[in-house]
């Protein structure tokens, strides 16, 4: 039997808490998940620094991986007699579902923003390169690495494939949303997934939704709403972002710096440093192997690396007040100031972040980022756009909401002997009246 | 106030996947949480390798402490107003509750093995010693650091508290189930907590239980025996546990050897390997720093070491066996001479493994672990040990179940380019029929 | 000791499925409990003919009362020791919640419309009157059965109070909105009740809610939304209840119809034909009884009331298509005249139906049916009306949505013989395309 | 088609709490829901008076027949390919499933009890008699109807499929210990379904369990075992019961007396106190029947009927004590004589209660009621007897257990007047000392 097509002489099952198993029974998959570029992934969290505000979400993206294949694999159960699905797709979405995340990194989000990654970037390489991954795909069909490459890509021509990974509505949101209300146990992330996949329809070249489950899809869309803001963009694990990130730029600089030497030479780090990443340097730095540094910067001779790494070792984090850069520019360079002559670097230790999601979004060619919106199959046969049939969906669709904070050490500053440049900041930080803060 | 009675203005709390909410109201539980002992607890998995079995156990035991201070703290809520209940004793059951399991180092199991520790003994050492924790505790009161040791030791002089941290029914028993349970997904650990909460009852020296309770309490006792067999020995996570000894082994055994010498020197793990673990030491090495090493021992000269990290960073685990070595020392002995000649050291790659539980104990004095029995308050104010009014739990009561298993890695065997030699081996491991391994 | 400060020597619990446990220590709760007129509860469902779409929605009044009961002493509780909270009201507080419903008859819905009743009439008229329940509420204070009347009835001085057990986030719908998904089985009506008990905070005339918990109560408020057009509402329930309330009419016409005699004397609904309900009538026609009459009327001589009650029964009930009568009338004046031809008499057998509902609402004195805003409590101890601060309370906030069905027997149709009058009922109907039912 | 091939246009759901969604593809057994024998199920609790004792237990047998249709129906599902499974029984087993509790009446124990009915004789008769379901069943196929029955009745000639339906793990068990469950809210009745319905294997004449799922099994048998002795056999349940039995016996003993007679004649009732009861009179007598009567005979004349019948519906329950007929002979009858002299007729408010279970059994042929033991399916292909495999399940094998309680008005006894006879009931039923009543 051709490789492809070989089966597992009885299904294996993966005991999972969100969809209860995970079923393998193609031998590719099986072999898939074996190959140490997917093993990697249970040293990386799904949740980056999240754990610290919810300490349950100690779930890795090894995890979410299987939860994205297995929903996939469900979905084309039920397509499997149905118009416009072709069978012959069936295991290129399987392994497109499994290795979607393959190249993510530890903490992906701050890596890449001070690295000037992109975890996207090393998935295809992953795939397409010198690996156990990409020599498992090629045994099932030469090129077949290519159009895995092309799926999670977004760029092969079956758009329905690719939809079924990436849409508004797809596998990969519909795990993590339910996964990740899981493991920090909040109460949203709860919709009928069991509904949804049943009123899923293959079209051309797109999963449509049958109007008589749109309420289901009001409530995914309102469960991705409450996690964002109550859970991803939590602005404690946006302190600890913020320290990771400060960590990053101090080490890199240390390291451009000339009379500084690290104790203990950062070799994982350096062609980070350098911005000359390889395949295999990268798939080195793994969260291990990031701890395992920031633990021993806990003993560097510079000051600021020391600080910021034993505030991310032992979750001493910044505290943080409102704070709009756009219409507070005076009191930010103010600030900025008073840190400097309080001797307190605003450099690392006074940082605005600011987060922002798009609950939903209708179609609006052109733009920066196209996503698709969710089309409900009518009774007729038609296809409408959702907003325009969900009162509630119409209500939050293309609104970008953001939030900004200004976060510092509030430790730091309670410590300062200079009494009236200490009272000085407090002000402008909390005004006259509330000093309480929020945790 | 005195630190001790220290309210925080809010009570915080905690997001808990399994109790729901964790509340913290006094300041010296708040503190004891943020100390870099504690937080160390995140780098450290609740369950050792089991997550290479289920994958959802990734948490970790500062999940698990919290959880045990939680369910601790409820119990004192219903004692309150209890006779026999000593109000003064509230804090100290919660510090101990909370720091309970201090002591524990990465994979405890297999390290304590190895380098014959004893977690217990670190934190003892770490409420004792010269750290943020001991200082917290000291200043609650002089000598209620040894307190609190004396709780974890269960030497303190009022059993009453000891049994609340440590019983056949303790809160650390009742949340490592639960939690485990959750986090692996399994449907087995649940039972009805709340009611046991409500039925336990403080007497002179111990916890009871109201017999009405009886069946909520026969309930978890059947799911702490599920969990043993299903979960804690599960054959996988042995296999695994077997490699990672082996690992711990070599390391130490080409350390110790004078013509081999690291690529990188294994600084943390040197004074394991010497027998001289101090405080400090013992403290830095979590399981993050191990798997660093374990991940650069995967580049080592050593063929064993290399193969070994090889198989646990990817779970290339090694097969088993039902094999009982009191019965099968012939067998044993000709295999072990089959692996040398194959050239596959059995010391490593040979090795058998036994676990085994008492679910449920009477007293029994005198015997080399007393474990205290579970007492039902009877109607008429009596008591009455569980076994005799429980026919399930009489029937599991004082027997001790074990289970032997051999394990080898058998893509070596599969390798062998010896016919015969192969056979020999395959048909001792296997016998003549069946050869599907169970996975 | 007085009646009123008596407790029960164990606190009792009832084992409930959505709040684990309620519990009961008052003897005054304990004894309204076991009251005749409480008991009866247990023979009026929840959700009246919602268990003909969801099966499982066979629950009582009776648990429920027990729920709203329980919300509200868990309330209490947590408001125990805070300003504003006057502790003398706590059992006034608690009677009420478990009382609030006392006045429901079978069906309230239907039997309210066709027979002009108002439950909250008889709560009071229970409350107040010759019962049981009358005398326990007594028993505790001259004119306590007056204040409890008055909480519920909304007119009690202490605003407070009132707000607990009626506002637009109440005990009532905390637990019916939970309850009803339990049973059901749908995935709508969850939200983090415990953290919104944590939250709410008494202040001098209202409760109010920490700005920290606003996402819980937004998720709330979806949840009501949800459960009212996917439960609530359900077409198939309302076709249900359109049959239920053509029979009391049908039933009622026949009475009073001369030359018309019952097999069966309807003693039950005598009084309620004749419009002279007094409160042991009412208290005697549960749905036991309602039933009972529905089976006997099976056999009646009139064909109408016979075929009706055969489908309510057997669940033959009507189809339905979307159709507003307000742009409509043309149409409905046809499908009147062609019913008629087909000898399908319309007043029974081709009814309109429409619900509406309006999820939040804001403040808006003066309008026909006051709503009491939901004010979030500042960090800077100021109030703010929630649509003013959640996006998406504010995009649902004051809008009503109305549905609207036309609802007839398809199977009568299906049947006529006359080809052509059939096709043009069913192109009214059905349009000329598409026609599948919904069901 | 024919219509037992024919299908339903769309699949349909039934939303169901317990398994999630209930399928139904095969129009012959959407029709079968449809038929009004059917439909009456929602007019019989499943669980009787237990609702009493957990309020949340008022669900119907119609609930539960779905829910068995469903367990069937994926079981078969996963037998599709299996060698033994034979395709042509799918719509047999699916209908057997569905309608295997369909004779069951109202309170089916205490019913059958006193009037010498059998539940299973008239599934039989519905099944085969003058119904909707026979039509629809013959319509299938001349002889089916009769297959059907004999599958209920265990005489059919394919023990396999008998075995689904009937035996020591079949679907009926499985359903209604995990639906028990969920509406009674106890944390009992939790096993994984998923995973024994993995590893059921269909071989000649039965279903045989994988040996690997061992553990869910014993689990299973745990959780049935809890149930019997917390749920169906708890005292509050069976002393509601004891007053349904004795309401019943009252109500046939009068109609039997001459010189009474009812105010309202019992109609429903008079073919049950004359033992002729036919098809017809049964399918009427559902439970809303019988308490329409009860509710008029707390109005009859007879002091004993009407007290009986105002304790069920108000639920003023007997109390109970321990009592063994077997060894309490004597107390037994001087009770009886004292409960005479202080008139209170012991043999209305007298009454001993026994329950027994056996909560597991191996095959003893030749005795009473043989039941089929579960197998296990080694590795090597053999079977083995389940609780020669498992110790917990060998521990409770074959073992009896009997609980006696005796029932009395306890509430009668506290109002006589002659102390010294008061007194002395209340010695022989509490003992000299504790007097406190469990509840």
């Amino acid at each position: 039997m051709a490789y492809k097509d070989e089966q597992l002489s009885e299904e294996k099952v993966f005991k999972d808490p969100v969809h209860r198993y995970v079923h393998v029974r193609d031998r590719v998959i099986w072999d898939l998940i074996a190959a140490p570029e997917f093993q990697r992934l249970r040293r990386i969290k799904q949740l980056g620094t999240t754990n610290l505000t919810f300490h349950g979400a100690e779930h890795s993206r090894f995890n979410h991986s299987l939860g994205v294949y297995e929903i996939v694999r469900r979905i084309i159960n039920n397509f499997q007699d149905r118009p416009h699905w072709n069978k012959d797709e069936r295991l290129l979405c399987l392994c497109a579902a499994l290795l979607h995340d393959l190249g993510h990194g530890p903490f992906s989000h701050s890596f890449e923003k001070v690295f000037k990654l992109d975890h996207e970037y090393f998935t295809q390489q992953i795939v397409l390169g010198d690996t156990k991954i990409n020599e498992i795909l090629e045994r099932v069909d030469k090129g077949f690495a290519q159009k895995v490459a092309d799926v999670i890509a977004k760029t092969y021509e079956d758009k329905l494939v690719v939809s079924l990974i990436s849409s508004q509505i797809d596998a990969d949101r519909m795990d993590y949303l339910q996964r990740d209300a899981y493991f920090t146990g909040v109460s949203y992330g709860h919709f009928d997934m069991e509904r949804i996949l049943r009123v899923m329809r293959p079209i051309e070249d797109q999963v449509v939704i049958k109007s008589t489950g749109m309420h289901a899809v009001e409530d995914y869309i309102m469960s991705r709403y409450q996690m964002y803001w109550q859970v991803y963009f939590h602005p404690v694990t946006r302190s600890a972002e913020v320290i990771l990130t400060k960590i990053l730029h101090r080490a890199k600089h240390l390291y451009e710096t000339e009379d500084f030497t690290f104790k203990l030479q950062p070799t994982h780090f350096v062609s980070f440093f350098k911005g000359e990443v390889n395949l295999a340097d990268y798939l080195k730095l793994d969260e291990m192997v990031v701890h395992y540094y920031f633990q021993l910067w806990q003993e560097e001779d510079d000051e600021i690396l020391r600080d910021l790494c034993e505030r991310f070792m032992n979750r001493r984090l910044f505290k943080y007040v409102e704070f709009n850069p756009n219409l507070q520019m005076n009191e930010w360079m103010e600030l900025y100031k008073l840190f400097q002559e309080a001797e307190i670097d605003p450099e690392y230790y006074l940082v605005v972040d600011s987060s922002s999601d798009l609950p939903y979004d209708f179609y609006r060619p052109g733009e920066e980022e196209e996503r698709l919106p969710i089309h409900l199959l009518m009774p007729d046969g038609s296809l409408k756009e959702l907003s325009r049939h969900s009162d509630i969906v119409e209500s939050i669709s293309g609104k970008k909401r953001t939030d900004h904070k200004l976060y510092f050490p509030k430790d730091r500053l309670n410590e300062l002997k200079d009494q009236a440049l200490r009272a000085r900041i407090m002000e402008i930080l909390y005004g006259q009246g509330e000093k309480v803060d929020v945790e």
